[in-house]
């Protein structure tokens, strides 16, 4: 597969190169040579904005635009450059048809919950979800042959995930016809349900998704050589164990024989790895003799300690290395791509070719369309230092780094109230009261009610003196958001970033209706009641004033993005696991809320009489819709019991099934699981550590130079004298062109929120590693790289 | 701490600076200048042997040789330069002082096996133990003393580590005395021993484990802020927890109340996030309502997931940045250790200084007189690349490098039958099978017949024609070993590193003793059976045929005396846990054998009627001696059901005790083994990923220079051919001045196991950003190091 994608790469530099034959004459010493010469005279500027192909220039525009924004996302469809094809993929990358797509992907994941076996009362006839099923099919295919319209034939079907995706579709349909046919006949098993994950991540909607995947693919040959020496260990032990323990007729703590045969010895001893048996299965041993502990001492040293942390070891290491190769093959992809757009743009000047700082921004806002002028013309100033009017293909490189960097604008905004009443609002009184509101004793005071508050919840409710004291808390909660109010600017206060004004405002008001509706008419509901022990949330707040712990969360909330994209990698194994679980378990284990009949006891049952399963109302955890295998098959992760799960459907069906659980623990928790927390481990370090990159640094420098910036520190201290505003109406411009004024009002920041991207993540983690590497060297790098899963 | 030890390195560069006024003239240039002064004339050199000082030509030795031996073992003991503080020291750190202190040591930590409550039949009376803690007293003293004759009392006292032992050793006498005195009155309590790790920790001898616990120490520093959120996190979901099941009126399992007050609530949610009641403690609610298991979901992802990964990470962290730190600031001391050896020994010549190759060459005889004439000469000709005669300062420093690369010598030895008999031993049948024996289908042959006898192993044995079979198989391996020792010379075949062949001769003969004991008298004891079994150990030999296979385990092995330290420590924290839990839980639960009485099916205490603990025969989990407490400890830290054996002890005692657990739960389980998995991880990635360090190649490359080396590749492919010895005789000498015969009977080769002592794997785990400093550098270093925790 990587060599077809490797000929991919080969025709898109071909693309570019019939482009740019003047690229050949250039070396690394050009890069250089461009930016020193300053001054260039105004005529030679105007010149340059005339563009030389004036038939081609939207076109140029379009194609541009197009490099610069799969630089951006990362992308890399090898698309061609027809007028036509430009078109297509613009179409194809707009929100427009990618949100649809998502919607399908869903929908077509989401129809287990309504398929038989469905969610009891959300069954739907088989023809409906087969319909809706159609559907997605058919716009999967859709989505394929938009696809194709814009790449060339044969770049497509040597392209894996097409053909992935394709066979996918295939198979399924012939699954749904088979079914159909057969259904008279009770035929009830869909198969092909278990396919639906690949095209979550087979469609290059999902690409981070399918990176994940293909890195977890590469990992996964790395453990193989530790993993047979692992089981190896195992089998070895358990011969051990076997010959040991095997013919002292002990018996378990249920009466069970103790390492009878081999078999169940090595499930035994399996699941002593993860620990979940773990005193359990010790203890007839080491109650016959105190030495026998030494054999499992020893064993769960060498199991669930070494092997495991070698494992991890071996997962951190192996994915350390995929992940750096594939983010250096993206960073060349982005390079290309970028290089592409300034050969599509870019002027004559003295030798060298440039663009022309017109050029730049009208491409800026065709790629960019929502940003605001000011922010524009910022990211120009950084891009051209020197203020020649005009940049290189080195800094224009810099762009797609520049786009995914959020820079956050602000400015003041007077207080409604002080428009209306300006006296009033700007009295001694007055004044002393948002002095004291923006004091952060105020906000100490408050911290001290919600601990206070918490107290009391804790506290038994059912006092009556606790009860009347709620009424208390909520009138202060109530003044607090008033004040708060008053003093800051109302559509300030209530940003869509500023998440806890919002979620104190919503407590706060559905605890005061909550409040009144049960006074008046002690009427009570579960959710009601939910929502108003939500309150107790609100001691996070108080975190948020230490330092130490605001960077912890504030880490977290960087990485989560990344994050989401590997819990969206174990759901897509979950999915697969759920539908084979309902094939193979289906009504083996029922669950009844209120048994009466001894076999409702069993979980609809006889089989299970006297198990563990039972004996620890398990009847719940069983794989009868898709909700609940999903909760049994977090069970299973969690890894505590998984044995006694796994016994319930042990004993309902046959022995082969521990295959099934066994499976599922290599899978999820030895690989996926290790890769989580490796991910975690690198991304948690590499946030917890570093500064911000080295892109981010240069744009802050220079919102400083330009006197429009606050530094976080700053913000941090004058947060009460500042007033944040990220709307993108036009006055800002009107504004910026009054120069003093300008100063004053429009702010930029860089968000604290800074990575749009995954892949910004990703390429920072490799920042240092991968270094400023000019063009000429980053061309070498392919021959190291794998294209594999990238694409 | 730190300033005092500061004082330390300051007066100790100044005994340094001393002898050697000359340094200051020298810059970076010298030390390059030296060398290519090729070919001195040999009357300089003669001149260069005769000493300046004669009289204190032996003494310079020893301060030299002490220097040396210093950098060798990382020690950092500030010695006093004196003629009998330098014997002092020396015999100080002979093994003649230091083996009976790890002795005393291993006696007072085992003095718990027969102190009350001690184990069953093996109690001591108390005035016995008492005497032997009160000698192993007067030893630690002793050595305390010994230690001050040789180093400043100034620099004594203000040393923590000293202090820490004067104080425990003051804490014990008084213990004990308060004991004799108390004893009539059944006063039973001995905290003291609870400090006993104190002397395990703090006396040099175990430098390691020093570096370990201080290590530790500091990485706490580094988590506690993520802790206090983590404890937060689990406090605000208990009180979510207690508001929405509280007031349901469910029950567990087994009928106790859920969620019923906030105490138990945050213990049940703090065993949540161990997993040890994974799905149990969320069922009552699941059952209820489906919806419930989201909380519970939540719940997990943020604190067992998220919260564990990033204790990781940070202790990971912490403990890498802490382990370079302190790495760093050896290599400096080591520099500077080496530093002073060299001005002790050096003359001038042409105004650098230098040492000449009989000074060196002595000085290596002096610091390792067991090293063999052919070993110092080979680290010569490394030494001395350009063939000089004398080396400078930089070069010299390597000494201490080199000393701690084990290089193997081996040369051929006549088979002892072709001594008595070379005619019948040469002949062609007898070369036939020698060859046979030597050709790899030899070894898989017996591969295959070792994987045949585990599956009998594994098959029922009670078969008779098993039992027949085993004869077969025993016959067998008698004659593979017979066939390898004819084949092999006999001594060589019986060396120590030759684990296999060992491992294969003990089991084989002792299976044959016991085959004909059984088979004479059908006398079967358990320990003979045991012994019997282990011939399945014999599987691991497969493994060591694949090559990937083989490499993770000698991974394994390499990094396993850096792993020991680790365990020793979480086992010095075992014990002082383990006394603890002895002082408090001292016969609250009881083991019988073969209980008769009601009570004694409750574990002896009838408050325990009907718990968990007592259905699932956890009775001989308890601290009734160290033996037991110590397995309890580790099912503790294995995890799983630890709420239940906490439970035990709950019930017996009071809710307090869960205290204990919890608090063992947090440093041995959250923070010890986090950092054993960090190193595990660290020191993994490493030996699994990088080639041998620099100096090792340098010895490598020489070796292959001269000819008188065996790479690993040619002695894997060869290796039937060559004959490895480790023996140090004198006869290698002879032939060594024999040339040509020398070339071909003595060889070197860099030993596998390559780290003699840990501190040269931790060296090397840093050595690409330690780098080649120039000593002009080093000496800048100690102003960013911390020197706490080095001494």
């Amino acid at each position: 597969m990587s060599s077809n994608l490797a000929v991919i790469e080969e025709v898109r530099v071909k693309e570019c190169d019939e482009e740019e034959d003047e690229k050949k004459k250039k070396s690394n010493v050009d890069w250089q040579r461009a930016t020193p010469s300053e001054h260039v005279p105004a005529h030679i500027l105007t010149n340059l904005d005339r563009t030389n192909k004036p038939g081609t220039q939207d076109q140029g525009f379009q194609l541009a635009a197009a490099y610069v924004s799969d630089a951006q996302y990362a992308r890399n469809i090898p698309f061609q450059t027809g007028e036509n094809a430009i078109w297509c993929y613009h179409f194809y990358t707009k929100w427009v048809t990618k949100f649809p797509m998502y919607l399908f992907l869903v929908l077509d994941m989401a129809l287990a919950l309504v398929e038989s076996p469905a969610i009891p009362g959300m069954e739907w006839p088989f023809w409906a979800s087969m319909l809706v099923e159609f559907l997605c099919l058919v716009a999967f295919a859709g989505r394929l042959v938009h696809l194709s319209m814009f790449t060339e034939r044969r770049m497509f079907w040597r392209d894996g995930k097409n053909i992935c995706v394709v066979v996918a579709i295939i198979v399924t349909a012939i699954d749904m016809v088979v079914y159909l046919v057969l259904t008279e006949g009770h035929w009830n098993i869909r198969w092909s349900r278990v396919l639906r994950p690949v095209f979550a991540i087979n469609f290059s909607e999902s690409r981070q998704l399918r990176r994940a995947f293909c890195n977890i693919r590469r990992t996964l040959l790395g453990i193989i050589s530790v993993f047979i020496l692992f089981l190896f260990s195992i089998a070895t032990f358990s011969l051990l164990a076997l010959k040991l323990f095997g013919n002292q007729h002990l018996t378990t703590y249920h009466g069970s024989p103790y390492f009878d045969n081999y078999l169940n010895a090595l499930f035994d001893l399996y699941v002593l790895v993860t620990t979940a048996n773990s005193p359990d299965v010790m203890m007839p041993a080491y109650n016959k003799s105190s030495w026998y502990s030494l054999f499992f001492i020893v064993y769960i040293v060498v199991n669930t300690y070494l092997f495991m942390s070698i494992f991890l070891a071996v997962v951190y290491n192996g994915y350390r290395k995929h992940l750096k190769n594939e983010v250096r093959t993206s960073v060349f992809n982005k390079r290309r791509s970028m290089g592409c757009a300034f050969h599509a743009l870019c002027e004559p000047l003295n030798e060298d070719m440039v663009m022309s700082q017109s050029t730049w921004l009208k491409l800026v806002s065709v790629v960019a369309p929502t940003m605001s002028e000011g922010h524009r013309m910022l990211l120009w100033q950084v891009s051209d230092e020197e203020h020649q009017g005009y940049i290189g293909k080195r800094v224009f490189t810099r762009l797609a780094d520049l786009l995914n960097i959020e820079v956050v604008e602000q400015w003041r905004r007077p207080h409604p109230l002080e428009q209306c009443a300006p006296r009033a609002y700007n009295s001694r009184l007055s004044c002393l009261v948002r002095q004291a509101v923006r004091h952060r004793f105020f906000r100490y005071v408050f911290d001290v009610v919600i601990f206070v508050n918490a107290i009391f919840i804790a506290i038994d409710d059912t006092v009556m003196a606790i009860q009347k004291a709620e009424w208390v808390f909520l009138v202060l909660y109530l003044i607090e958001i008033l004040l708060k109010l008053y003093t800051y600017e109302p559509r300030t206060f209530f940003l869509l970033s500023k998440f806890w004004n919002w979620f104190d405002t919503i407590i706060v008001v559905i605890a005061l209706i909550y409040a009144i509706v049960v006074h008046s008419s002690s009427y009570s509901t579960e959710v009601l009641d939910f929502l108003f022990i939500l309150r107790v949330l609100r001691l996070l707040r108080i975190v948020d004033n230490f330092y130490r712990l605001r960077i912890v969360i504030q880490t977290l909330i960087n990485i989560a993005p990344t994050m989401a994209t590997h819990a969206a990698l174990i759901m897509v194994f979950y999915y697969s696991f759920a539908i084979l679980g309902m094939e193979l378990f289906y009504g083996k284990v029922q669950f009844f809320p209120t048994p009466s009949t001894p076999e409702e006891h069993m979980c609809g049952n006889p089989l299970l009489v006297g198990s563990e399963f039972v004996q620890r109302q398990y009847c719940k955890n069983n794989f009868n819709n898709i909700v609940s295998a999903s909760v049994l098959l977090i069970q299973l992760t969690v890894v505590n019991q998984w044995h006694v799960l796994a016994s319930g459907f042990v004993i309902t069906s046959d022995i082969s099934a521990r295959l099934y659980f066994i499976v599922f623990h290599m899978i999820v928790v030895i690989l996926l699981i290790n890769i989580f927390i490796a991910f975690v481990l690198e991304a948690f370090i590499l946030e917890y550590t570093l500064d911000r990159g080295k892109t981010e640094s240069a744009i802050e420098r220079k919102i400083q130079e330009l006197g429009l910036g606050i530094t976080m520190q700053e913000l941090e201290n004058k947060e009460e004298m500042l007033i944040e505003n990220m709307e993108h109406s036009g006055n800002e411009l009107e504004r910026n062109e009054n120069g003093q004024t300008a100063e004053k009002c429009i702010m930029f920041k860089i968000s604290e929120k800074r990575y749009r991207t995954v892949n910004a993540l990703l390429q920072r983690m490799f920042e240092q590693d991968l270094g400023d590497e000019p063009e000429e060297e980053v061309d070498a790098v392919p021959r190291q790289c794998t294209f594999d899963g990238i694409l």
